[in-house]
């Protein structure tokens, strides 16, 4: 299934704090052996790649999630074969504008996978929260940044169409992690050295609700909250 | 599957005017027996039950669905077994209220059915377009509209969570076709006199895009415009 985003929860559950895990790592991975997301209490960022899920913590340390942990949000994909694109000496700005022209991405899912060297990186971490959860916007407000210059590693996201803000992000969505784990996060800016893309499509994207946990039952969520929340914190 | 709601294209990709058909019936119909939509060139509206699609047409006429006819947009799902509840006297306004209230439906997407006679039914049945298409509300301002007293037949659609406005109808989307053929089209009121509801949540919702259509990929989309269009022309 190579053809399908496979996403558990929204972006939009977790604006008003539901932080609590609903799915575990587990079961995370039989949909998709790459990808992003975030564990119980908003704890850190999590990055798949090749099978494996990682946690970049709000203190710098990058470590293996155990199957059994259980993450509030999270979306994955199975890689294909889609044959890889050099980049080189690109800044941030060049390349999503790239990628938006060159392959008319506007209204589409797609992976976005670079490995290589990186002559900066900018990263920042959500701290972990603790219950009665804030909202998103409270818990991210203060975020420890991490930044790396020459770093070779892997930008791990997705790009989603803008009529998809509030059930994911609308635009792009990239977490890092360098090759020696010792830098990893949430993807606030990067310059690429030299490296290479490689961009999967997808027709599908399915979303796993989680319907039997009861606060997500009764939440009332609000659009333009959601909405507002996540070009807050999600930028 | 009878976890998953299977959607082919978005409710935002109508509202600029891209009433393309670009899936035919019989592949729709390999993700559900079951569901709701329109033809190519907002051409009537579409209902599905046990695995028959069928067409009511802006003059009145009910037709079933050729396998080779194509959509624009359509959500299906499989019927699983849930066990139909007894409603009888069940003003629309007080059905809906109690399955958001019983059911704690807010935040999920389920499929509604209703088998049963019905003291009045009101629906309307968009006109078919000719290219070049104009938007959604422009193709909509005008619609026939037909009544029934004592009619006996079925309700179909969906519930969906209002997060997910855009990508379908946040809320209530619901069809009728009547046993003997004569009466069907998109829901606009309704009052059961006694009737079996089938109400099945899904905890899984899949969104197949057109991504291969050259309209879909070029046309600019607007939040803001798709939300009020749906709320003009899907009430």
């Amino acid at each position: 299934m190579t053809s399908t985003i496979y996403q558990h929860g929204t972006l939009g559950l977790l604006v008003p704090g539901l932080f609590t895990g609903t799915i575990t790592a587990a079961e995370l991975l039989q949909h998709g052996d790459t990808g992003i997301g975030t564990l119980e209490g908003l704890n850190g960022e999590v990055i798949i790649l090749d099978g494996h899920a990682y946690q970049a913590r709000e203190d710098g340390a990058i470590r293996e999630i155990a199957a059994t942990e259980k993450l509030p949000f999270a979306s994955v994909h199975f890689e294909d074969d889609t044959a890889t694109t050099p980049l080189t000496n690109l800044t941030q700005a060049a390349f999503e504008q790239q990628l938006l022209t060159e392959h008319q991405l506007q209204n589409v899912f797609a992976g976005v996978r670079i490995d290589g060297t990186f002559t900066h990186i900018k990263t920042r971490v959500a701290p972990k929260q603790v219950q009665p959860y804030p909202t998103l916007v409270e818990a991210t407000a203060k975020q420890p940044e991490f930044v790396g210059d020459n770093v070779t590693g892997t930008i791990i996201g997705y790009y989603a169409p803008q009529l998809f803000q509030g059930a994911t992000v609308g635009g792009f969505h990239l977490h890092f992690l360098s090759t020696d784990h010792q830098l990893g996060g949430h993807l606030l800016g990067f310059e690429i050295d030299h490296a290479d893309l490689k961009l999967q499509s997808f027709a599908d994207f399915q979303v796993h609700l989680p319907i039997d946990n009861a606060d997500y039952r009764q939440t009332q969520f609000d659009n333009q909250t959601i909405d507002s929340a996540i070009n807050t914190a999600e930028r």
